[in-house]
């Protein structure tokens, strides 16, 4: 099973219907399980900042199989991940709001990541994504 | 003028018609007029180098407020811009399939980039693009 | 409403009187509300290290929407945003020296974005540059 | 002898007004000895593609100590240099619109680089802006 384009758009759909309903403007990008773009919107008045780092969320999860926050955890001041983020270019992204997608046998199969608020803002969009594939 | 999300996605949809109905998938991109995202879609099947290329078209024509082909017949060989394309982090991209987007008073409010097939392909799909605004 | 060079000359000069004033010598950058520059100064013997910082203090602001320095708290250890200056390919900076630069209905319209002495001294000088707008 | 800030900006003026007579909006920028910043303007309406440029055909000839159209010449296809503009991570450029600045023994202290029309009129704008030295 592999993501396309008319699932990747259902997920940024799903994820766009929960920041209107939060009120606030976020950047969606669902990636592949090779890591590479499927489909990115930014919504409107969202920050362009987010473009990069919803992305890279997205990157995190799909290059780590795990959501961006697990990583993000293991990445504090003391922990033995401490210092990854500049590691792949950069492109590692250590809080929340990215998360793998999983096929129905468990294998990672591509990513979503979503950027624009506060971090609990940023998951909830992102998680809203996700259900659309339950 | 500025274009908006909902823009941009019913001009990449004429440019996914577009493809379909030549049966090339391609991948588009539509920028805003500071060269910042606002929506890229892949299509099933499109080659992901064209990931780059159709961001980077679209980036060319906004800073450069050309097509890409434009740019591209003055940097051939013996021609005065020759070498341009490694200017900008390599962001330029010197043959066709990026166009500018124009208001009504002729101001450059974003770009489209289009890649996947042969140059007069993404031409066409970017045109099909352009055409949604008119 | 758009930035000008006009305008964003006004803004360096005024941050350059502040500079003068406690006469430390600072690079000024102006961006246009894409993050493309608008003009940049660097004084007299200041640092060239503040070429890069100046530039990407305003960045941060223009992208985020925010001071730097409002980036900087929520990026703190064991704050939510830890680790977010190592996005965007290194271009948002965690401390105070940029700004947004809002029109009279609140739509960010560009960044300045001070950098070559103290955090503080940075920020009045930044900010001396914003009030020319008022 | 040094550049300094009024100085350069003597010679962005200069560029400016021959930008303003032959009605091209430019990008003009001064770097000192050591390839650093010293100041750069963009012209209202000038192609944002060009503030790389410009800066870009400055650091080209400081670092060279030759025009950029000189390194251009032996740059092309069948020269000694040809591929030159992929080293120095893609800052050296093969067009004309930069040049050193000399001080009265012949010492590169620092250079011009100007872009944003056809690449004659880019050189006779930094042309006007090393005329002031005279």
């Amino acid at each position: 099973m592999k993501l396309n384009l008319k699932t990747a758009l259902k997920m940024i759909e799903a994820a766009e219907a929960k920041a209107e309903e939060i009120e606030v403007p976020m950047v969606i990008t669902v990636l592949d399980g090779g890591g590479n773009l499927i489909a990115q919107h930014r919504m409107d008045d969202a920050i362009f900042a987010s473009v990069d780092i919803s992305l890279n969320k997205a990157y995190t999860s799909v290059s780590t199989k795990m959501p961006s926050h697990v990583i993000g955890e293991a990445s504090q001041v003391d922990q033995p991940l401490f210092g990854i983020n500049t590691t792949n270019n950069g492109r590692l992204v250590i809080f929340g709001g990215g998360f793998p997608v999983n096929d129905n046998k468990g294998n990672v199969i591509g990513a979503i990541g979503v950027s624009g608020g506060e971090v609990e803002d940023d998951m909830s969009c992102a998680e809203a994504g996700l259900e659309v594939l339950e």
